[in-house]
């Protein structure tokens, strides 16, 4: 079993998780001094499924480090209509990008959608050491650049108008379109997300998956998504 | 008439725009040395309509910013079907995250839509000068992090399922809601462009705004928008 550290909330963590923390573009390159001295004020925040971690238009104090489980990004319009921005998984940051913006207010809301857990750091002790570590806002700079280039992804996935493109779009932005014949890839969240990411009912993306099973391009089991024909997607969307 | 500096490609820039740049998030916080230093290596590039600046996947050793026109960021499937996934406007950034991006290979296409002139600045020479100005860092920060907020929001109107929901979310993202009515704003680009930003056809485009003129929501006489009443066209979407 792994070794564990305490955090100042009483919570306990194993030290191999920290040690993956460690290894997180947003705090790799703080000195061993500097990492445990923002550990000491961090808090660990475990979340039921459904729990939220913030709601849109919250002031961003804190942003966060996923060690478990999933969080869900998403708005509500007025009428409940739900938009899901992203899912973020273990070691992805959640709410970072709020401390840079003019407002400091989260854009979004973070949910847990299964049980999850959460390191939570404080902007103002984090901005601090960013300011005495130029390699620290390198590595945040690069992820919010790579944050961004997968929004265009998403972007041009979404302005594809018939629900075949779209899906097939989605599938081709998990894989190398490089990669030789069979690909599997492991579906990133539940149909039912990536039917709402992808702007369509679930029951349209059941559908979409079904005529590209038939058509023996690809496979699904469970998350589990065999691609038998990379190239024949590509054709699709042409 | 405004006084003119001579970049070493030859051109004149009035000073008055290098002025306005040196305001640039990106830049403001260099020293007027740091920004002399790095204007005396810049270029100016002049653009015809249609002329492209960079290409999807071209390595990204430069990167922009518009002084005069309008510049089109947008991707290309295979089958030649246009993504536009932003339109840059004078004193937008170009190309500058693929710097912090691990491939560093700009991931579009940039072109002129009408004539043009952008500053090129050296990738290079900018991250040595960052190295040296925390405060610059901190303002490419804040300047991804708000185009990240921008992408959250255009997520969300392309989520949108119906025309008519996709043309009011993006006509409220344009505004603060909480402004009295009516509201003037200037539509940010050509129908067309903002049709294929809204995975529409450009009659679908026409036909909802007709709709919503027939509702007294709203009235469009060129690129003015004026908006009738902003609680109708929220009710529109709930």
């Amino acid at each position: 079993m792994d070794s564990m550290i305490i955090l100042p909330g009483g919570a306990n963590v194993s030290y191999h998780s920290l040690e993956k923390v460690r290894q997180n573009a947003l705090l790799s390159a703080l000195t061993d001094g500097q990492f445990y001295s923002l550990m000491k004020k961090a808090k660990l925040i475990e979340l039921d499924d459904g729990d939220h971690l913030f709601m849109q238009g919250d002031e961003a104090k804190r942003f966060f480090i996923v060690l478990q489980g999933s969080i869900k990004f998403f708005r509500l319009t007025s009428g409940g209509k739900e938009t899901v921005i992203n899912v973020f998984g273990e070691q992805d940051p959640v709410g970072e990008a709020a401390m840079f913006m003019a407002e400091k207010h989260y854009p979004a809301n973070a949910m847990a959608i299964k049980s999850a857990a959460v390191l939570s750091i404080c902007c103002q002790d984090y901005l601090q050491l960013l300011h005495q570590s130029y390699e620290s806002c390198f590595g945040i700079l690069g992820s919010m650049a790579s944050r961004l280039k997968r929004s265009i992804s998403d972007i041009e996935v979404l302005t594809q108008q018939s629900a075949v493109h779209r899906v097939a779009h989605f599938i081709l932005s998990l894989i190398d379109e490089k990669s030789p014949d069979p690909v599997v890839v492991r579906l990133p969240a539940t149909k039912q997300l990536i039917a709402s990411r992808l702007a369509m009912q679930p029951e349209t993306l059941s559908r979409v998956m079904r005529e590209l099973k038939e058509k023996e391009l690809l496979d699904v089991q469970g998350r589990n998504l065999t691609i038998h024909s990379v190239a024949g997607l590509k054709r699709l969307i042409q």
